[in-house]
């Protein structure tokens, strides 16, 4: 999708940078140009040079960066609650698994990628990164929409509809890396699905084309209780030479003390995913003492399917509320740190923390706005305490990638959502019928 | 308020009646007349008797039974989000006792219940049990705003703006239930603050009147560790002869199995409020155990200032996610337990089941509507999953109580919100500056 460029000037009633941490600006404006942040002033002191611009007033929002989800998989929003209330184990090998064999294909990838960006820029997540079959597929969804997103390379051992060997998932996800290097909103990274479905082989050809194309690794590790009862998948993760800054360890629910040093020495970044890691019953990542421990945290969804639904928002909220619970420290993470994990952790995890993640002149305007007008958020004390503790997805009014503006006033200003809709009608009646 | 009554008839895509269990009805309609429930009925067998009536559609809605929000400080709406991030005891001690005891009169209740009250219609609660100071003015609030309740009346051994004494709040209890005795909307509770608060003499004098006016106990009991370290408040309470059918127990994060059968043996209801729980870091209450004891959990949010939304989706979600993780099983509480828990649990607690908590012809038509339309929500394999996992309050679209639509495509028909916003405001203004 080729979008027009729109310079503006956004007036908000609190601006929060992120960066520096905890700050909320009362009354300022941003100053959009050229797709980047020009500039962050009171808005009673903007000049004459800036007057001209469009203008977006959003007098009862709080604007702040776009949120990052730091994993998922777009195209299994076509199974949200397909199969609930399971565990792990039977909710993959016997509904997840069987139903995916028998619907899989390029077409169900991208309508499910564009369902997923859909729902994400209508509820403030600006950048995701994503793991499934058929990365192009996603690819041409994301870029399509005009989204950004890491999309990894999924390498398993068994066979699928896109390819049948972990050689063929490598060597077809090296073509893919190949056609999107020049992309403006996509990067790539490899995908391992986990290390109980990658051989040492695959892992050292993943290492070695990673360092080659300086490209990150993105892993589902120690998600279960069950993956680390008889031996320590992180063990082997080391001891295969991969344990770097380019590693991001997804879920790691199942941490010793000295597991999280070993982390921290390799700057291995994490993705927790609190909601998913609650419903499948896998366990808790003891996000605080990673904190402490200087290891970068970023924030996730996980799939549809586990989830049920894409909301940054509201996995923030879950993150700091179970934290809190489970240290049994209620000052442990909080609101600031929550959000910190949903937007500035993710660019770091993505290497992108130069491009995006925090409002900051220079960067990309990767921005939304929440609607703070309801009832339910009167009165404000303090306004980031209300976007993690009050506010959902569902209060988002715009987001803004690029400095493009796709969604305005909870409307898609460039997605044909009435379209996207019948297709995933169609879908729904051949998923049911495949069950 | 005297709200007119209207009889109509409510076509849904879906109709989630609670009782039978876990039942989703396609393309039903509900007939209301005189404020209850007449008839449930595939929309295409809808009879000439009731074409007439006025239609409210809602082709892409799940109708169910409106939310009961089994424990909650309405008033304290006005210091949503005023302290967070601290445990209960510095939080308590150090922040809202204090902001409380220069603030809280008649008219701060009265426009904290309102505000409550408006947030609570919109997110779908029909009916709350609420605790708090001036109890005359919370009730004024519900019956002006047509809203269900029940009305504790509050007991503590200090003296605060609306009694001295343990004594004088009984005394002035007396009068308000003697006051509402023919409220059809309103009942009324004692509500002793919690075991360390309130005296022997104290509980022995509620537990009289209780008994002879035939009315609940709602008591917030082994709300975190703290409380129970040194002493078992329950074995007090029990002792005290409190424990019956009568006490609705809030919070009991601290446990014991032989407390469980304890609790069980007596018929004594809980009150689960995992949110506030998870955010003071106070604890877990053992809802499967319990439930599988026998005992009825219902759910509630607590007040907004230890939330910070008064959302019972949301909370039912928290319910389901973190019964899930915290007993490292998936399938204990599902779905449907924790729509159960948010709708005729809460019924069961008021000693209101045979009126609300459910769609059955002869109840109170109190129902809500939740909007499915957004891309969000599709696809749709199984509505009650919807409901608990993707859904929040913001979704919903529609509330009515005793047959009164009180909320209309998500507009209010009889709160006039911007009066009530400009008295917010201003209390807002007078907190910040005696803060």
């Amino acid at each position: 999708m080729n979008l027009p460029v729109s310079d503006c000037l956004i007036s908000a009633r609190w601006i929060v940078p992120v960066i520096p941490s905890g700050v909320v600006l009362h009354h300022h404006s941003l100053v959009i140009r050229n797709g980047r942040i020009g500039a962050i002033l009171p808005t009673d002191r903007i000049g004459d040079e800036h007057r001209t611009l469009p203008r977006v007033e959003l007098p009862h929002h709080l604007v702040t960066a776009g949120l990052i989800n730091a994993h998922g998989h777009a195209a299994m929003t076509l199974l949200r609650g397909y199969a609930d209330d399971l565990e792990l184990d039977d909710w993959l090998n016997n509904h997840i698994w069987p139903v995916e064999g028998r619907v899989v294909d390029k077409s169900f990838v991208y309508d499910g990628s564009m369902l997923a960006v859909a729902e994400m820029i209508g509820t403030g997540t600006t950048c995701a990164a994503d793991t499934y079959f058929f990365p192009p597929a996603t690819a041409d969804a994301f870029s399509d929409a005009g989204f950004r997103g890491q999309i990894g390379i999924p390498v398993v051992q068994f066979g699928n509809a896109w390819a049948e060997t972990e050689l063929q998932h490598i060597e077809k996800g090296l073509e893919f890396h190949d056609s999107m290097k020049h992309h403006d909103l996509i990067t790539t990274a490899f995908s391992p699905h986990a290390p109980y479905t990658v051989s040492d082989a695959g892992f050292n050809s993943i290492r070695q084309h990673a360092d080659a194309l300086d490209i990150p690794v993105h892993l589902h590790l120690h998600e279960t209780r069950n993956e680390t009862e008889h031996s320590r998948p992180l063990q082997r993760i080391q001891s295969l030479g991969l344990l770097s800054s380019r590693l991001q360890a997804i879920h790691m629910t199942q941490l010793t003390t000295s597991e999280i040093d070993l982390l921290a020495r390799h700057d291995v970044n994490i993705v927790h995913c609190p909601e998913s890691n609650m419903k499948l019953a896998s366990g808790i990542c003891p996000v605080l003492a990673l904190g402490e421990s200087g290891v970068n945290v970023a924030l996730g969804t996980d799939g549809a399917a586990s989830n049920n639904n894409l909301d940054m928002l509201e996995e923030a909220r879950s993150a700091a509320l179970l934290a809190k619970v489970s240290t049994r420290d209620a000052t442990g993470i909080s609101a600031v740190d929550a959000l910190e994990m949903a937007t500035i952790n993710g660019a770091r995890l993505l290497g992108l923390e130069s491009e995006i993640g925090s409002i900051e002149p220079g960067k990309s305007a990767d921005l939304i706005a929440v609607d703070f007008s309801g009832v339910g958020f009167q009165p404000v004390y303090h306004p980031i305490s209300h976007l993690i503790y009050v506010a959902s997805g569902a209060h988002v009014s715009h987001s803004w990638i690029n400095g493009q503006c796709l969604y305005h006033d909870r409307c898609f200003t460039h997605l044909d959502v009435g379209a996207l809709r019948t297709r995933v009608d169609a879908w729904q009646e051949k998923i049911k019928a495949e069950s």
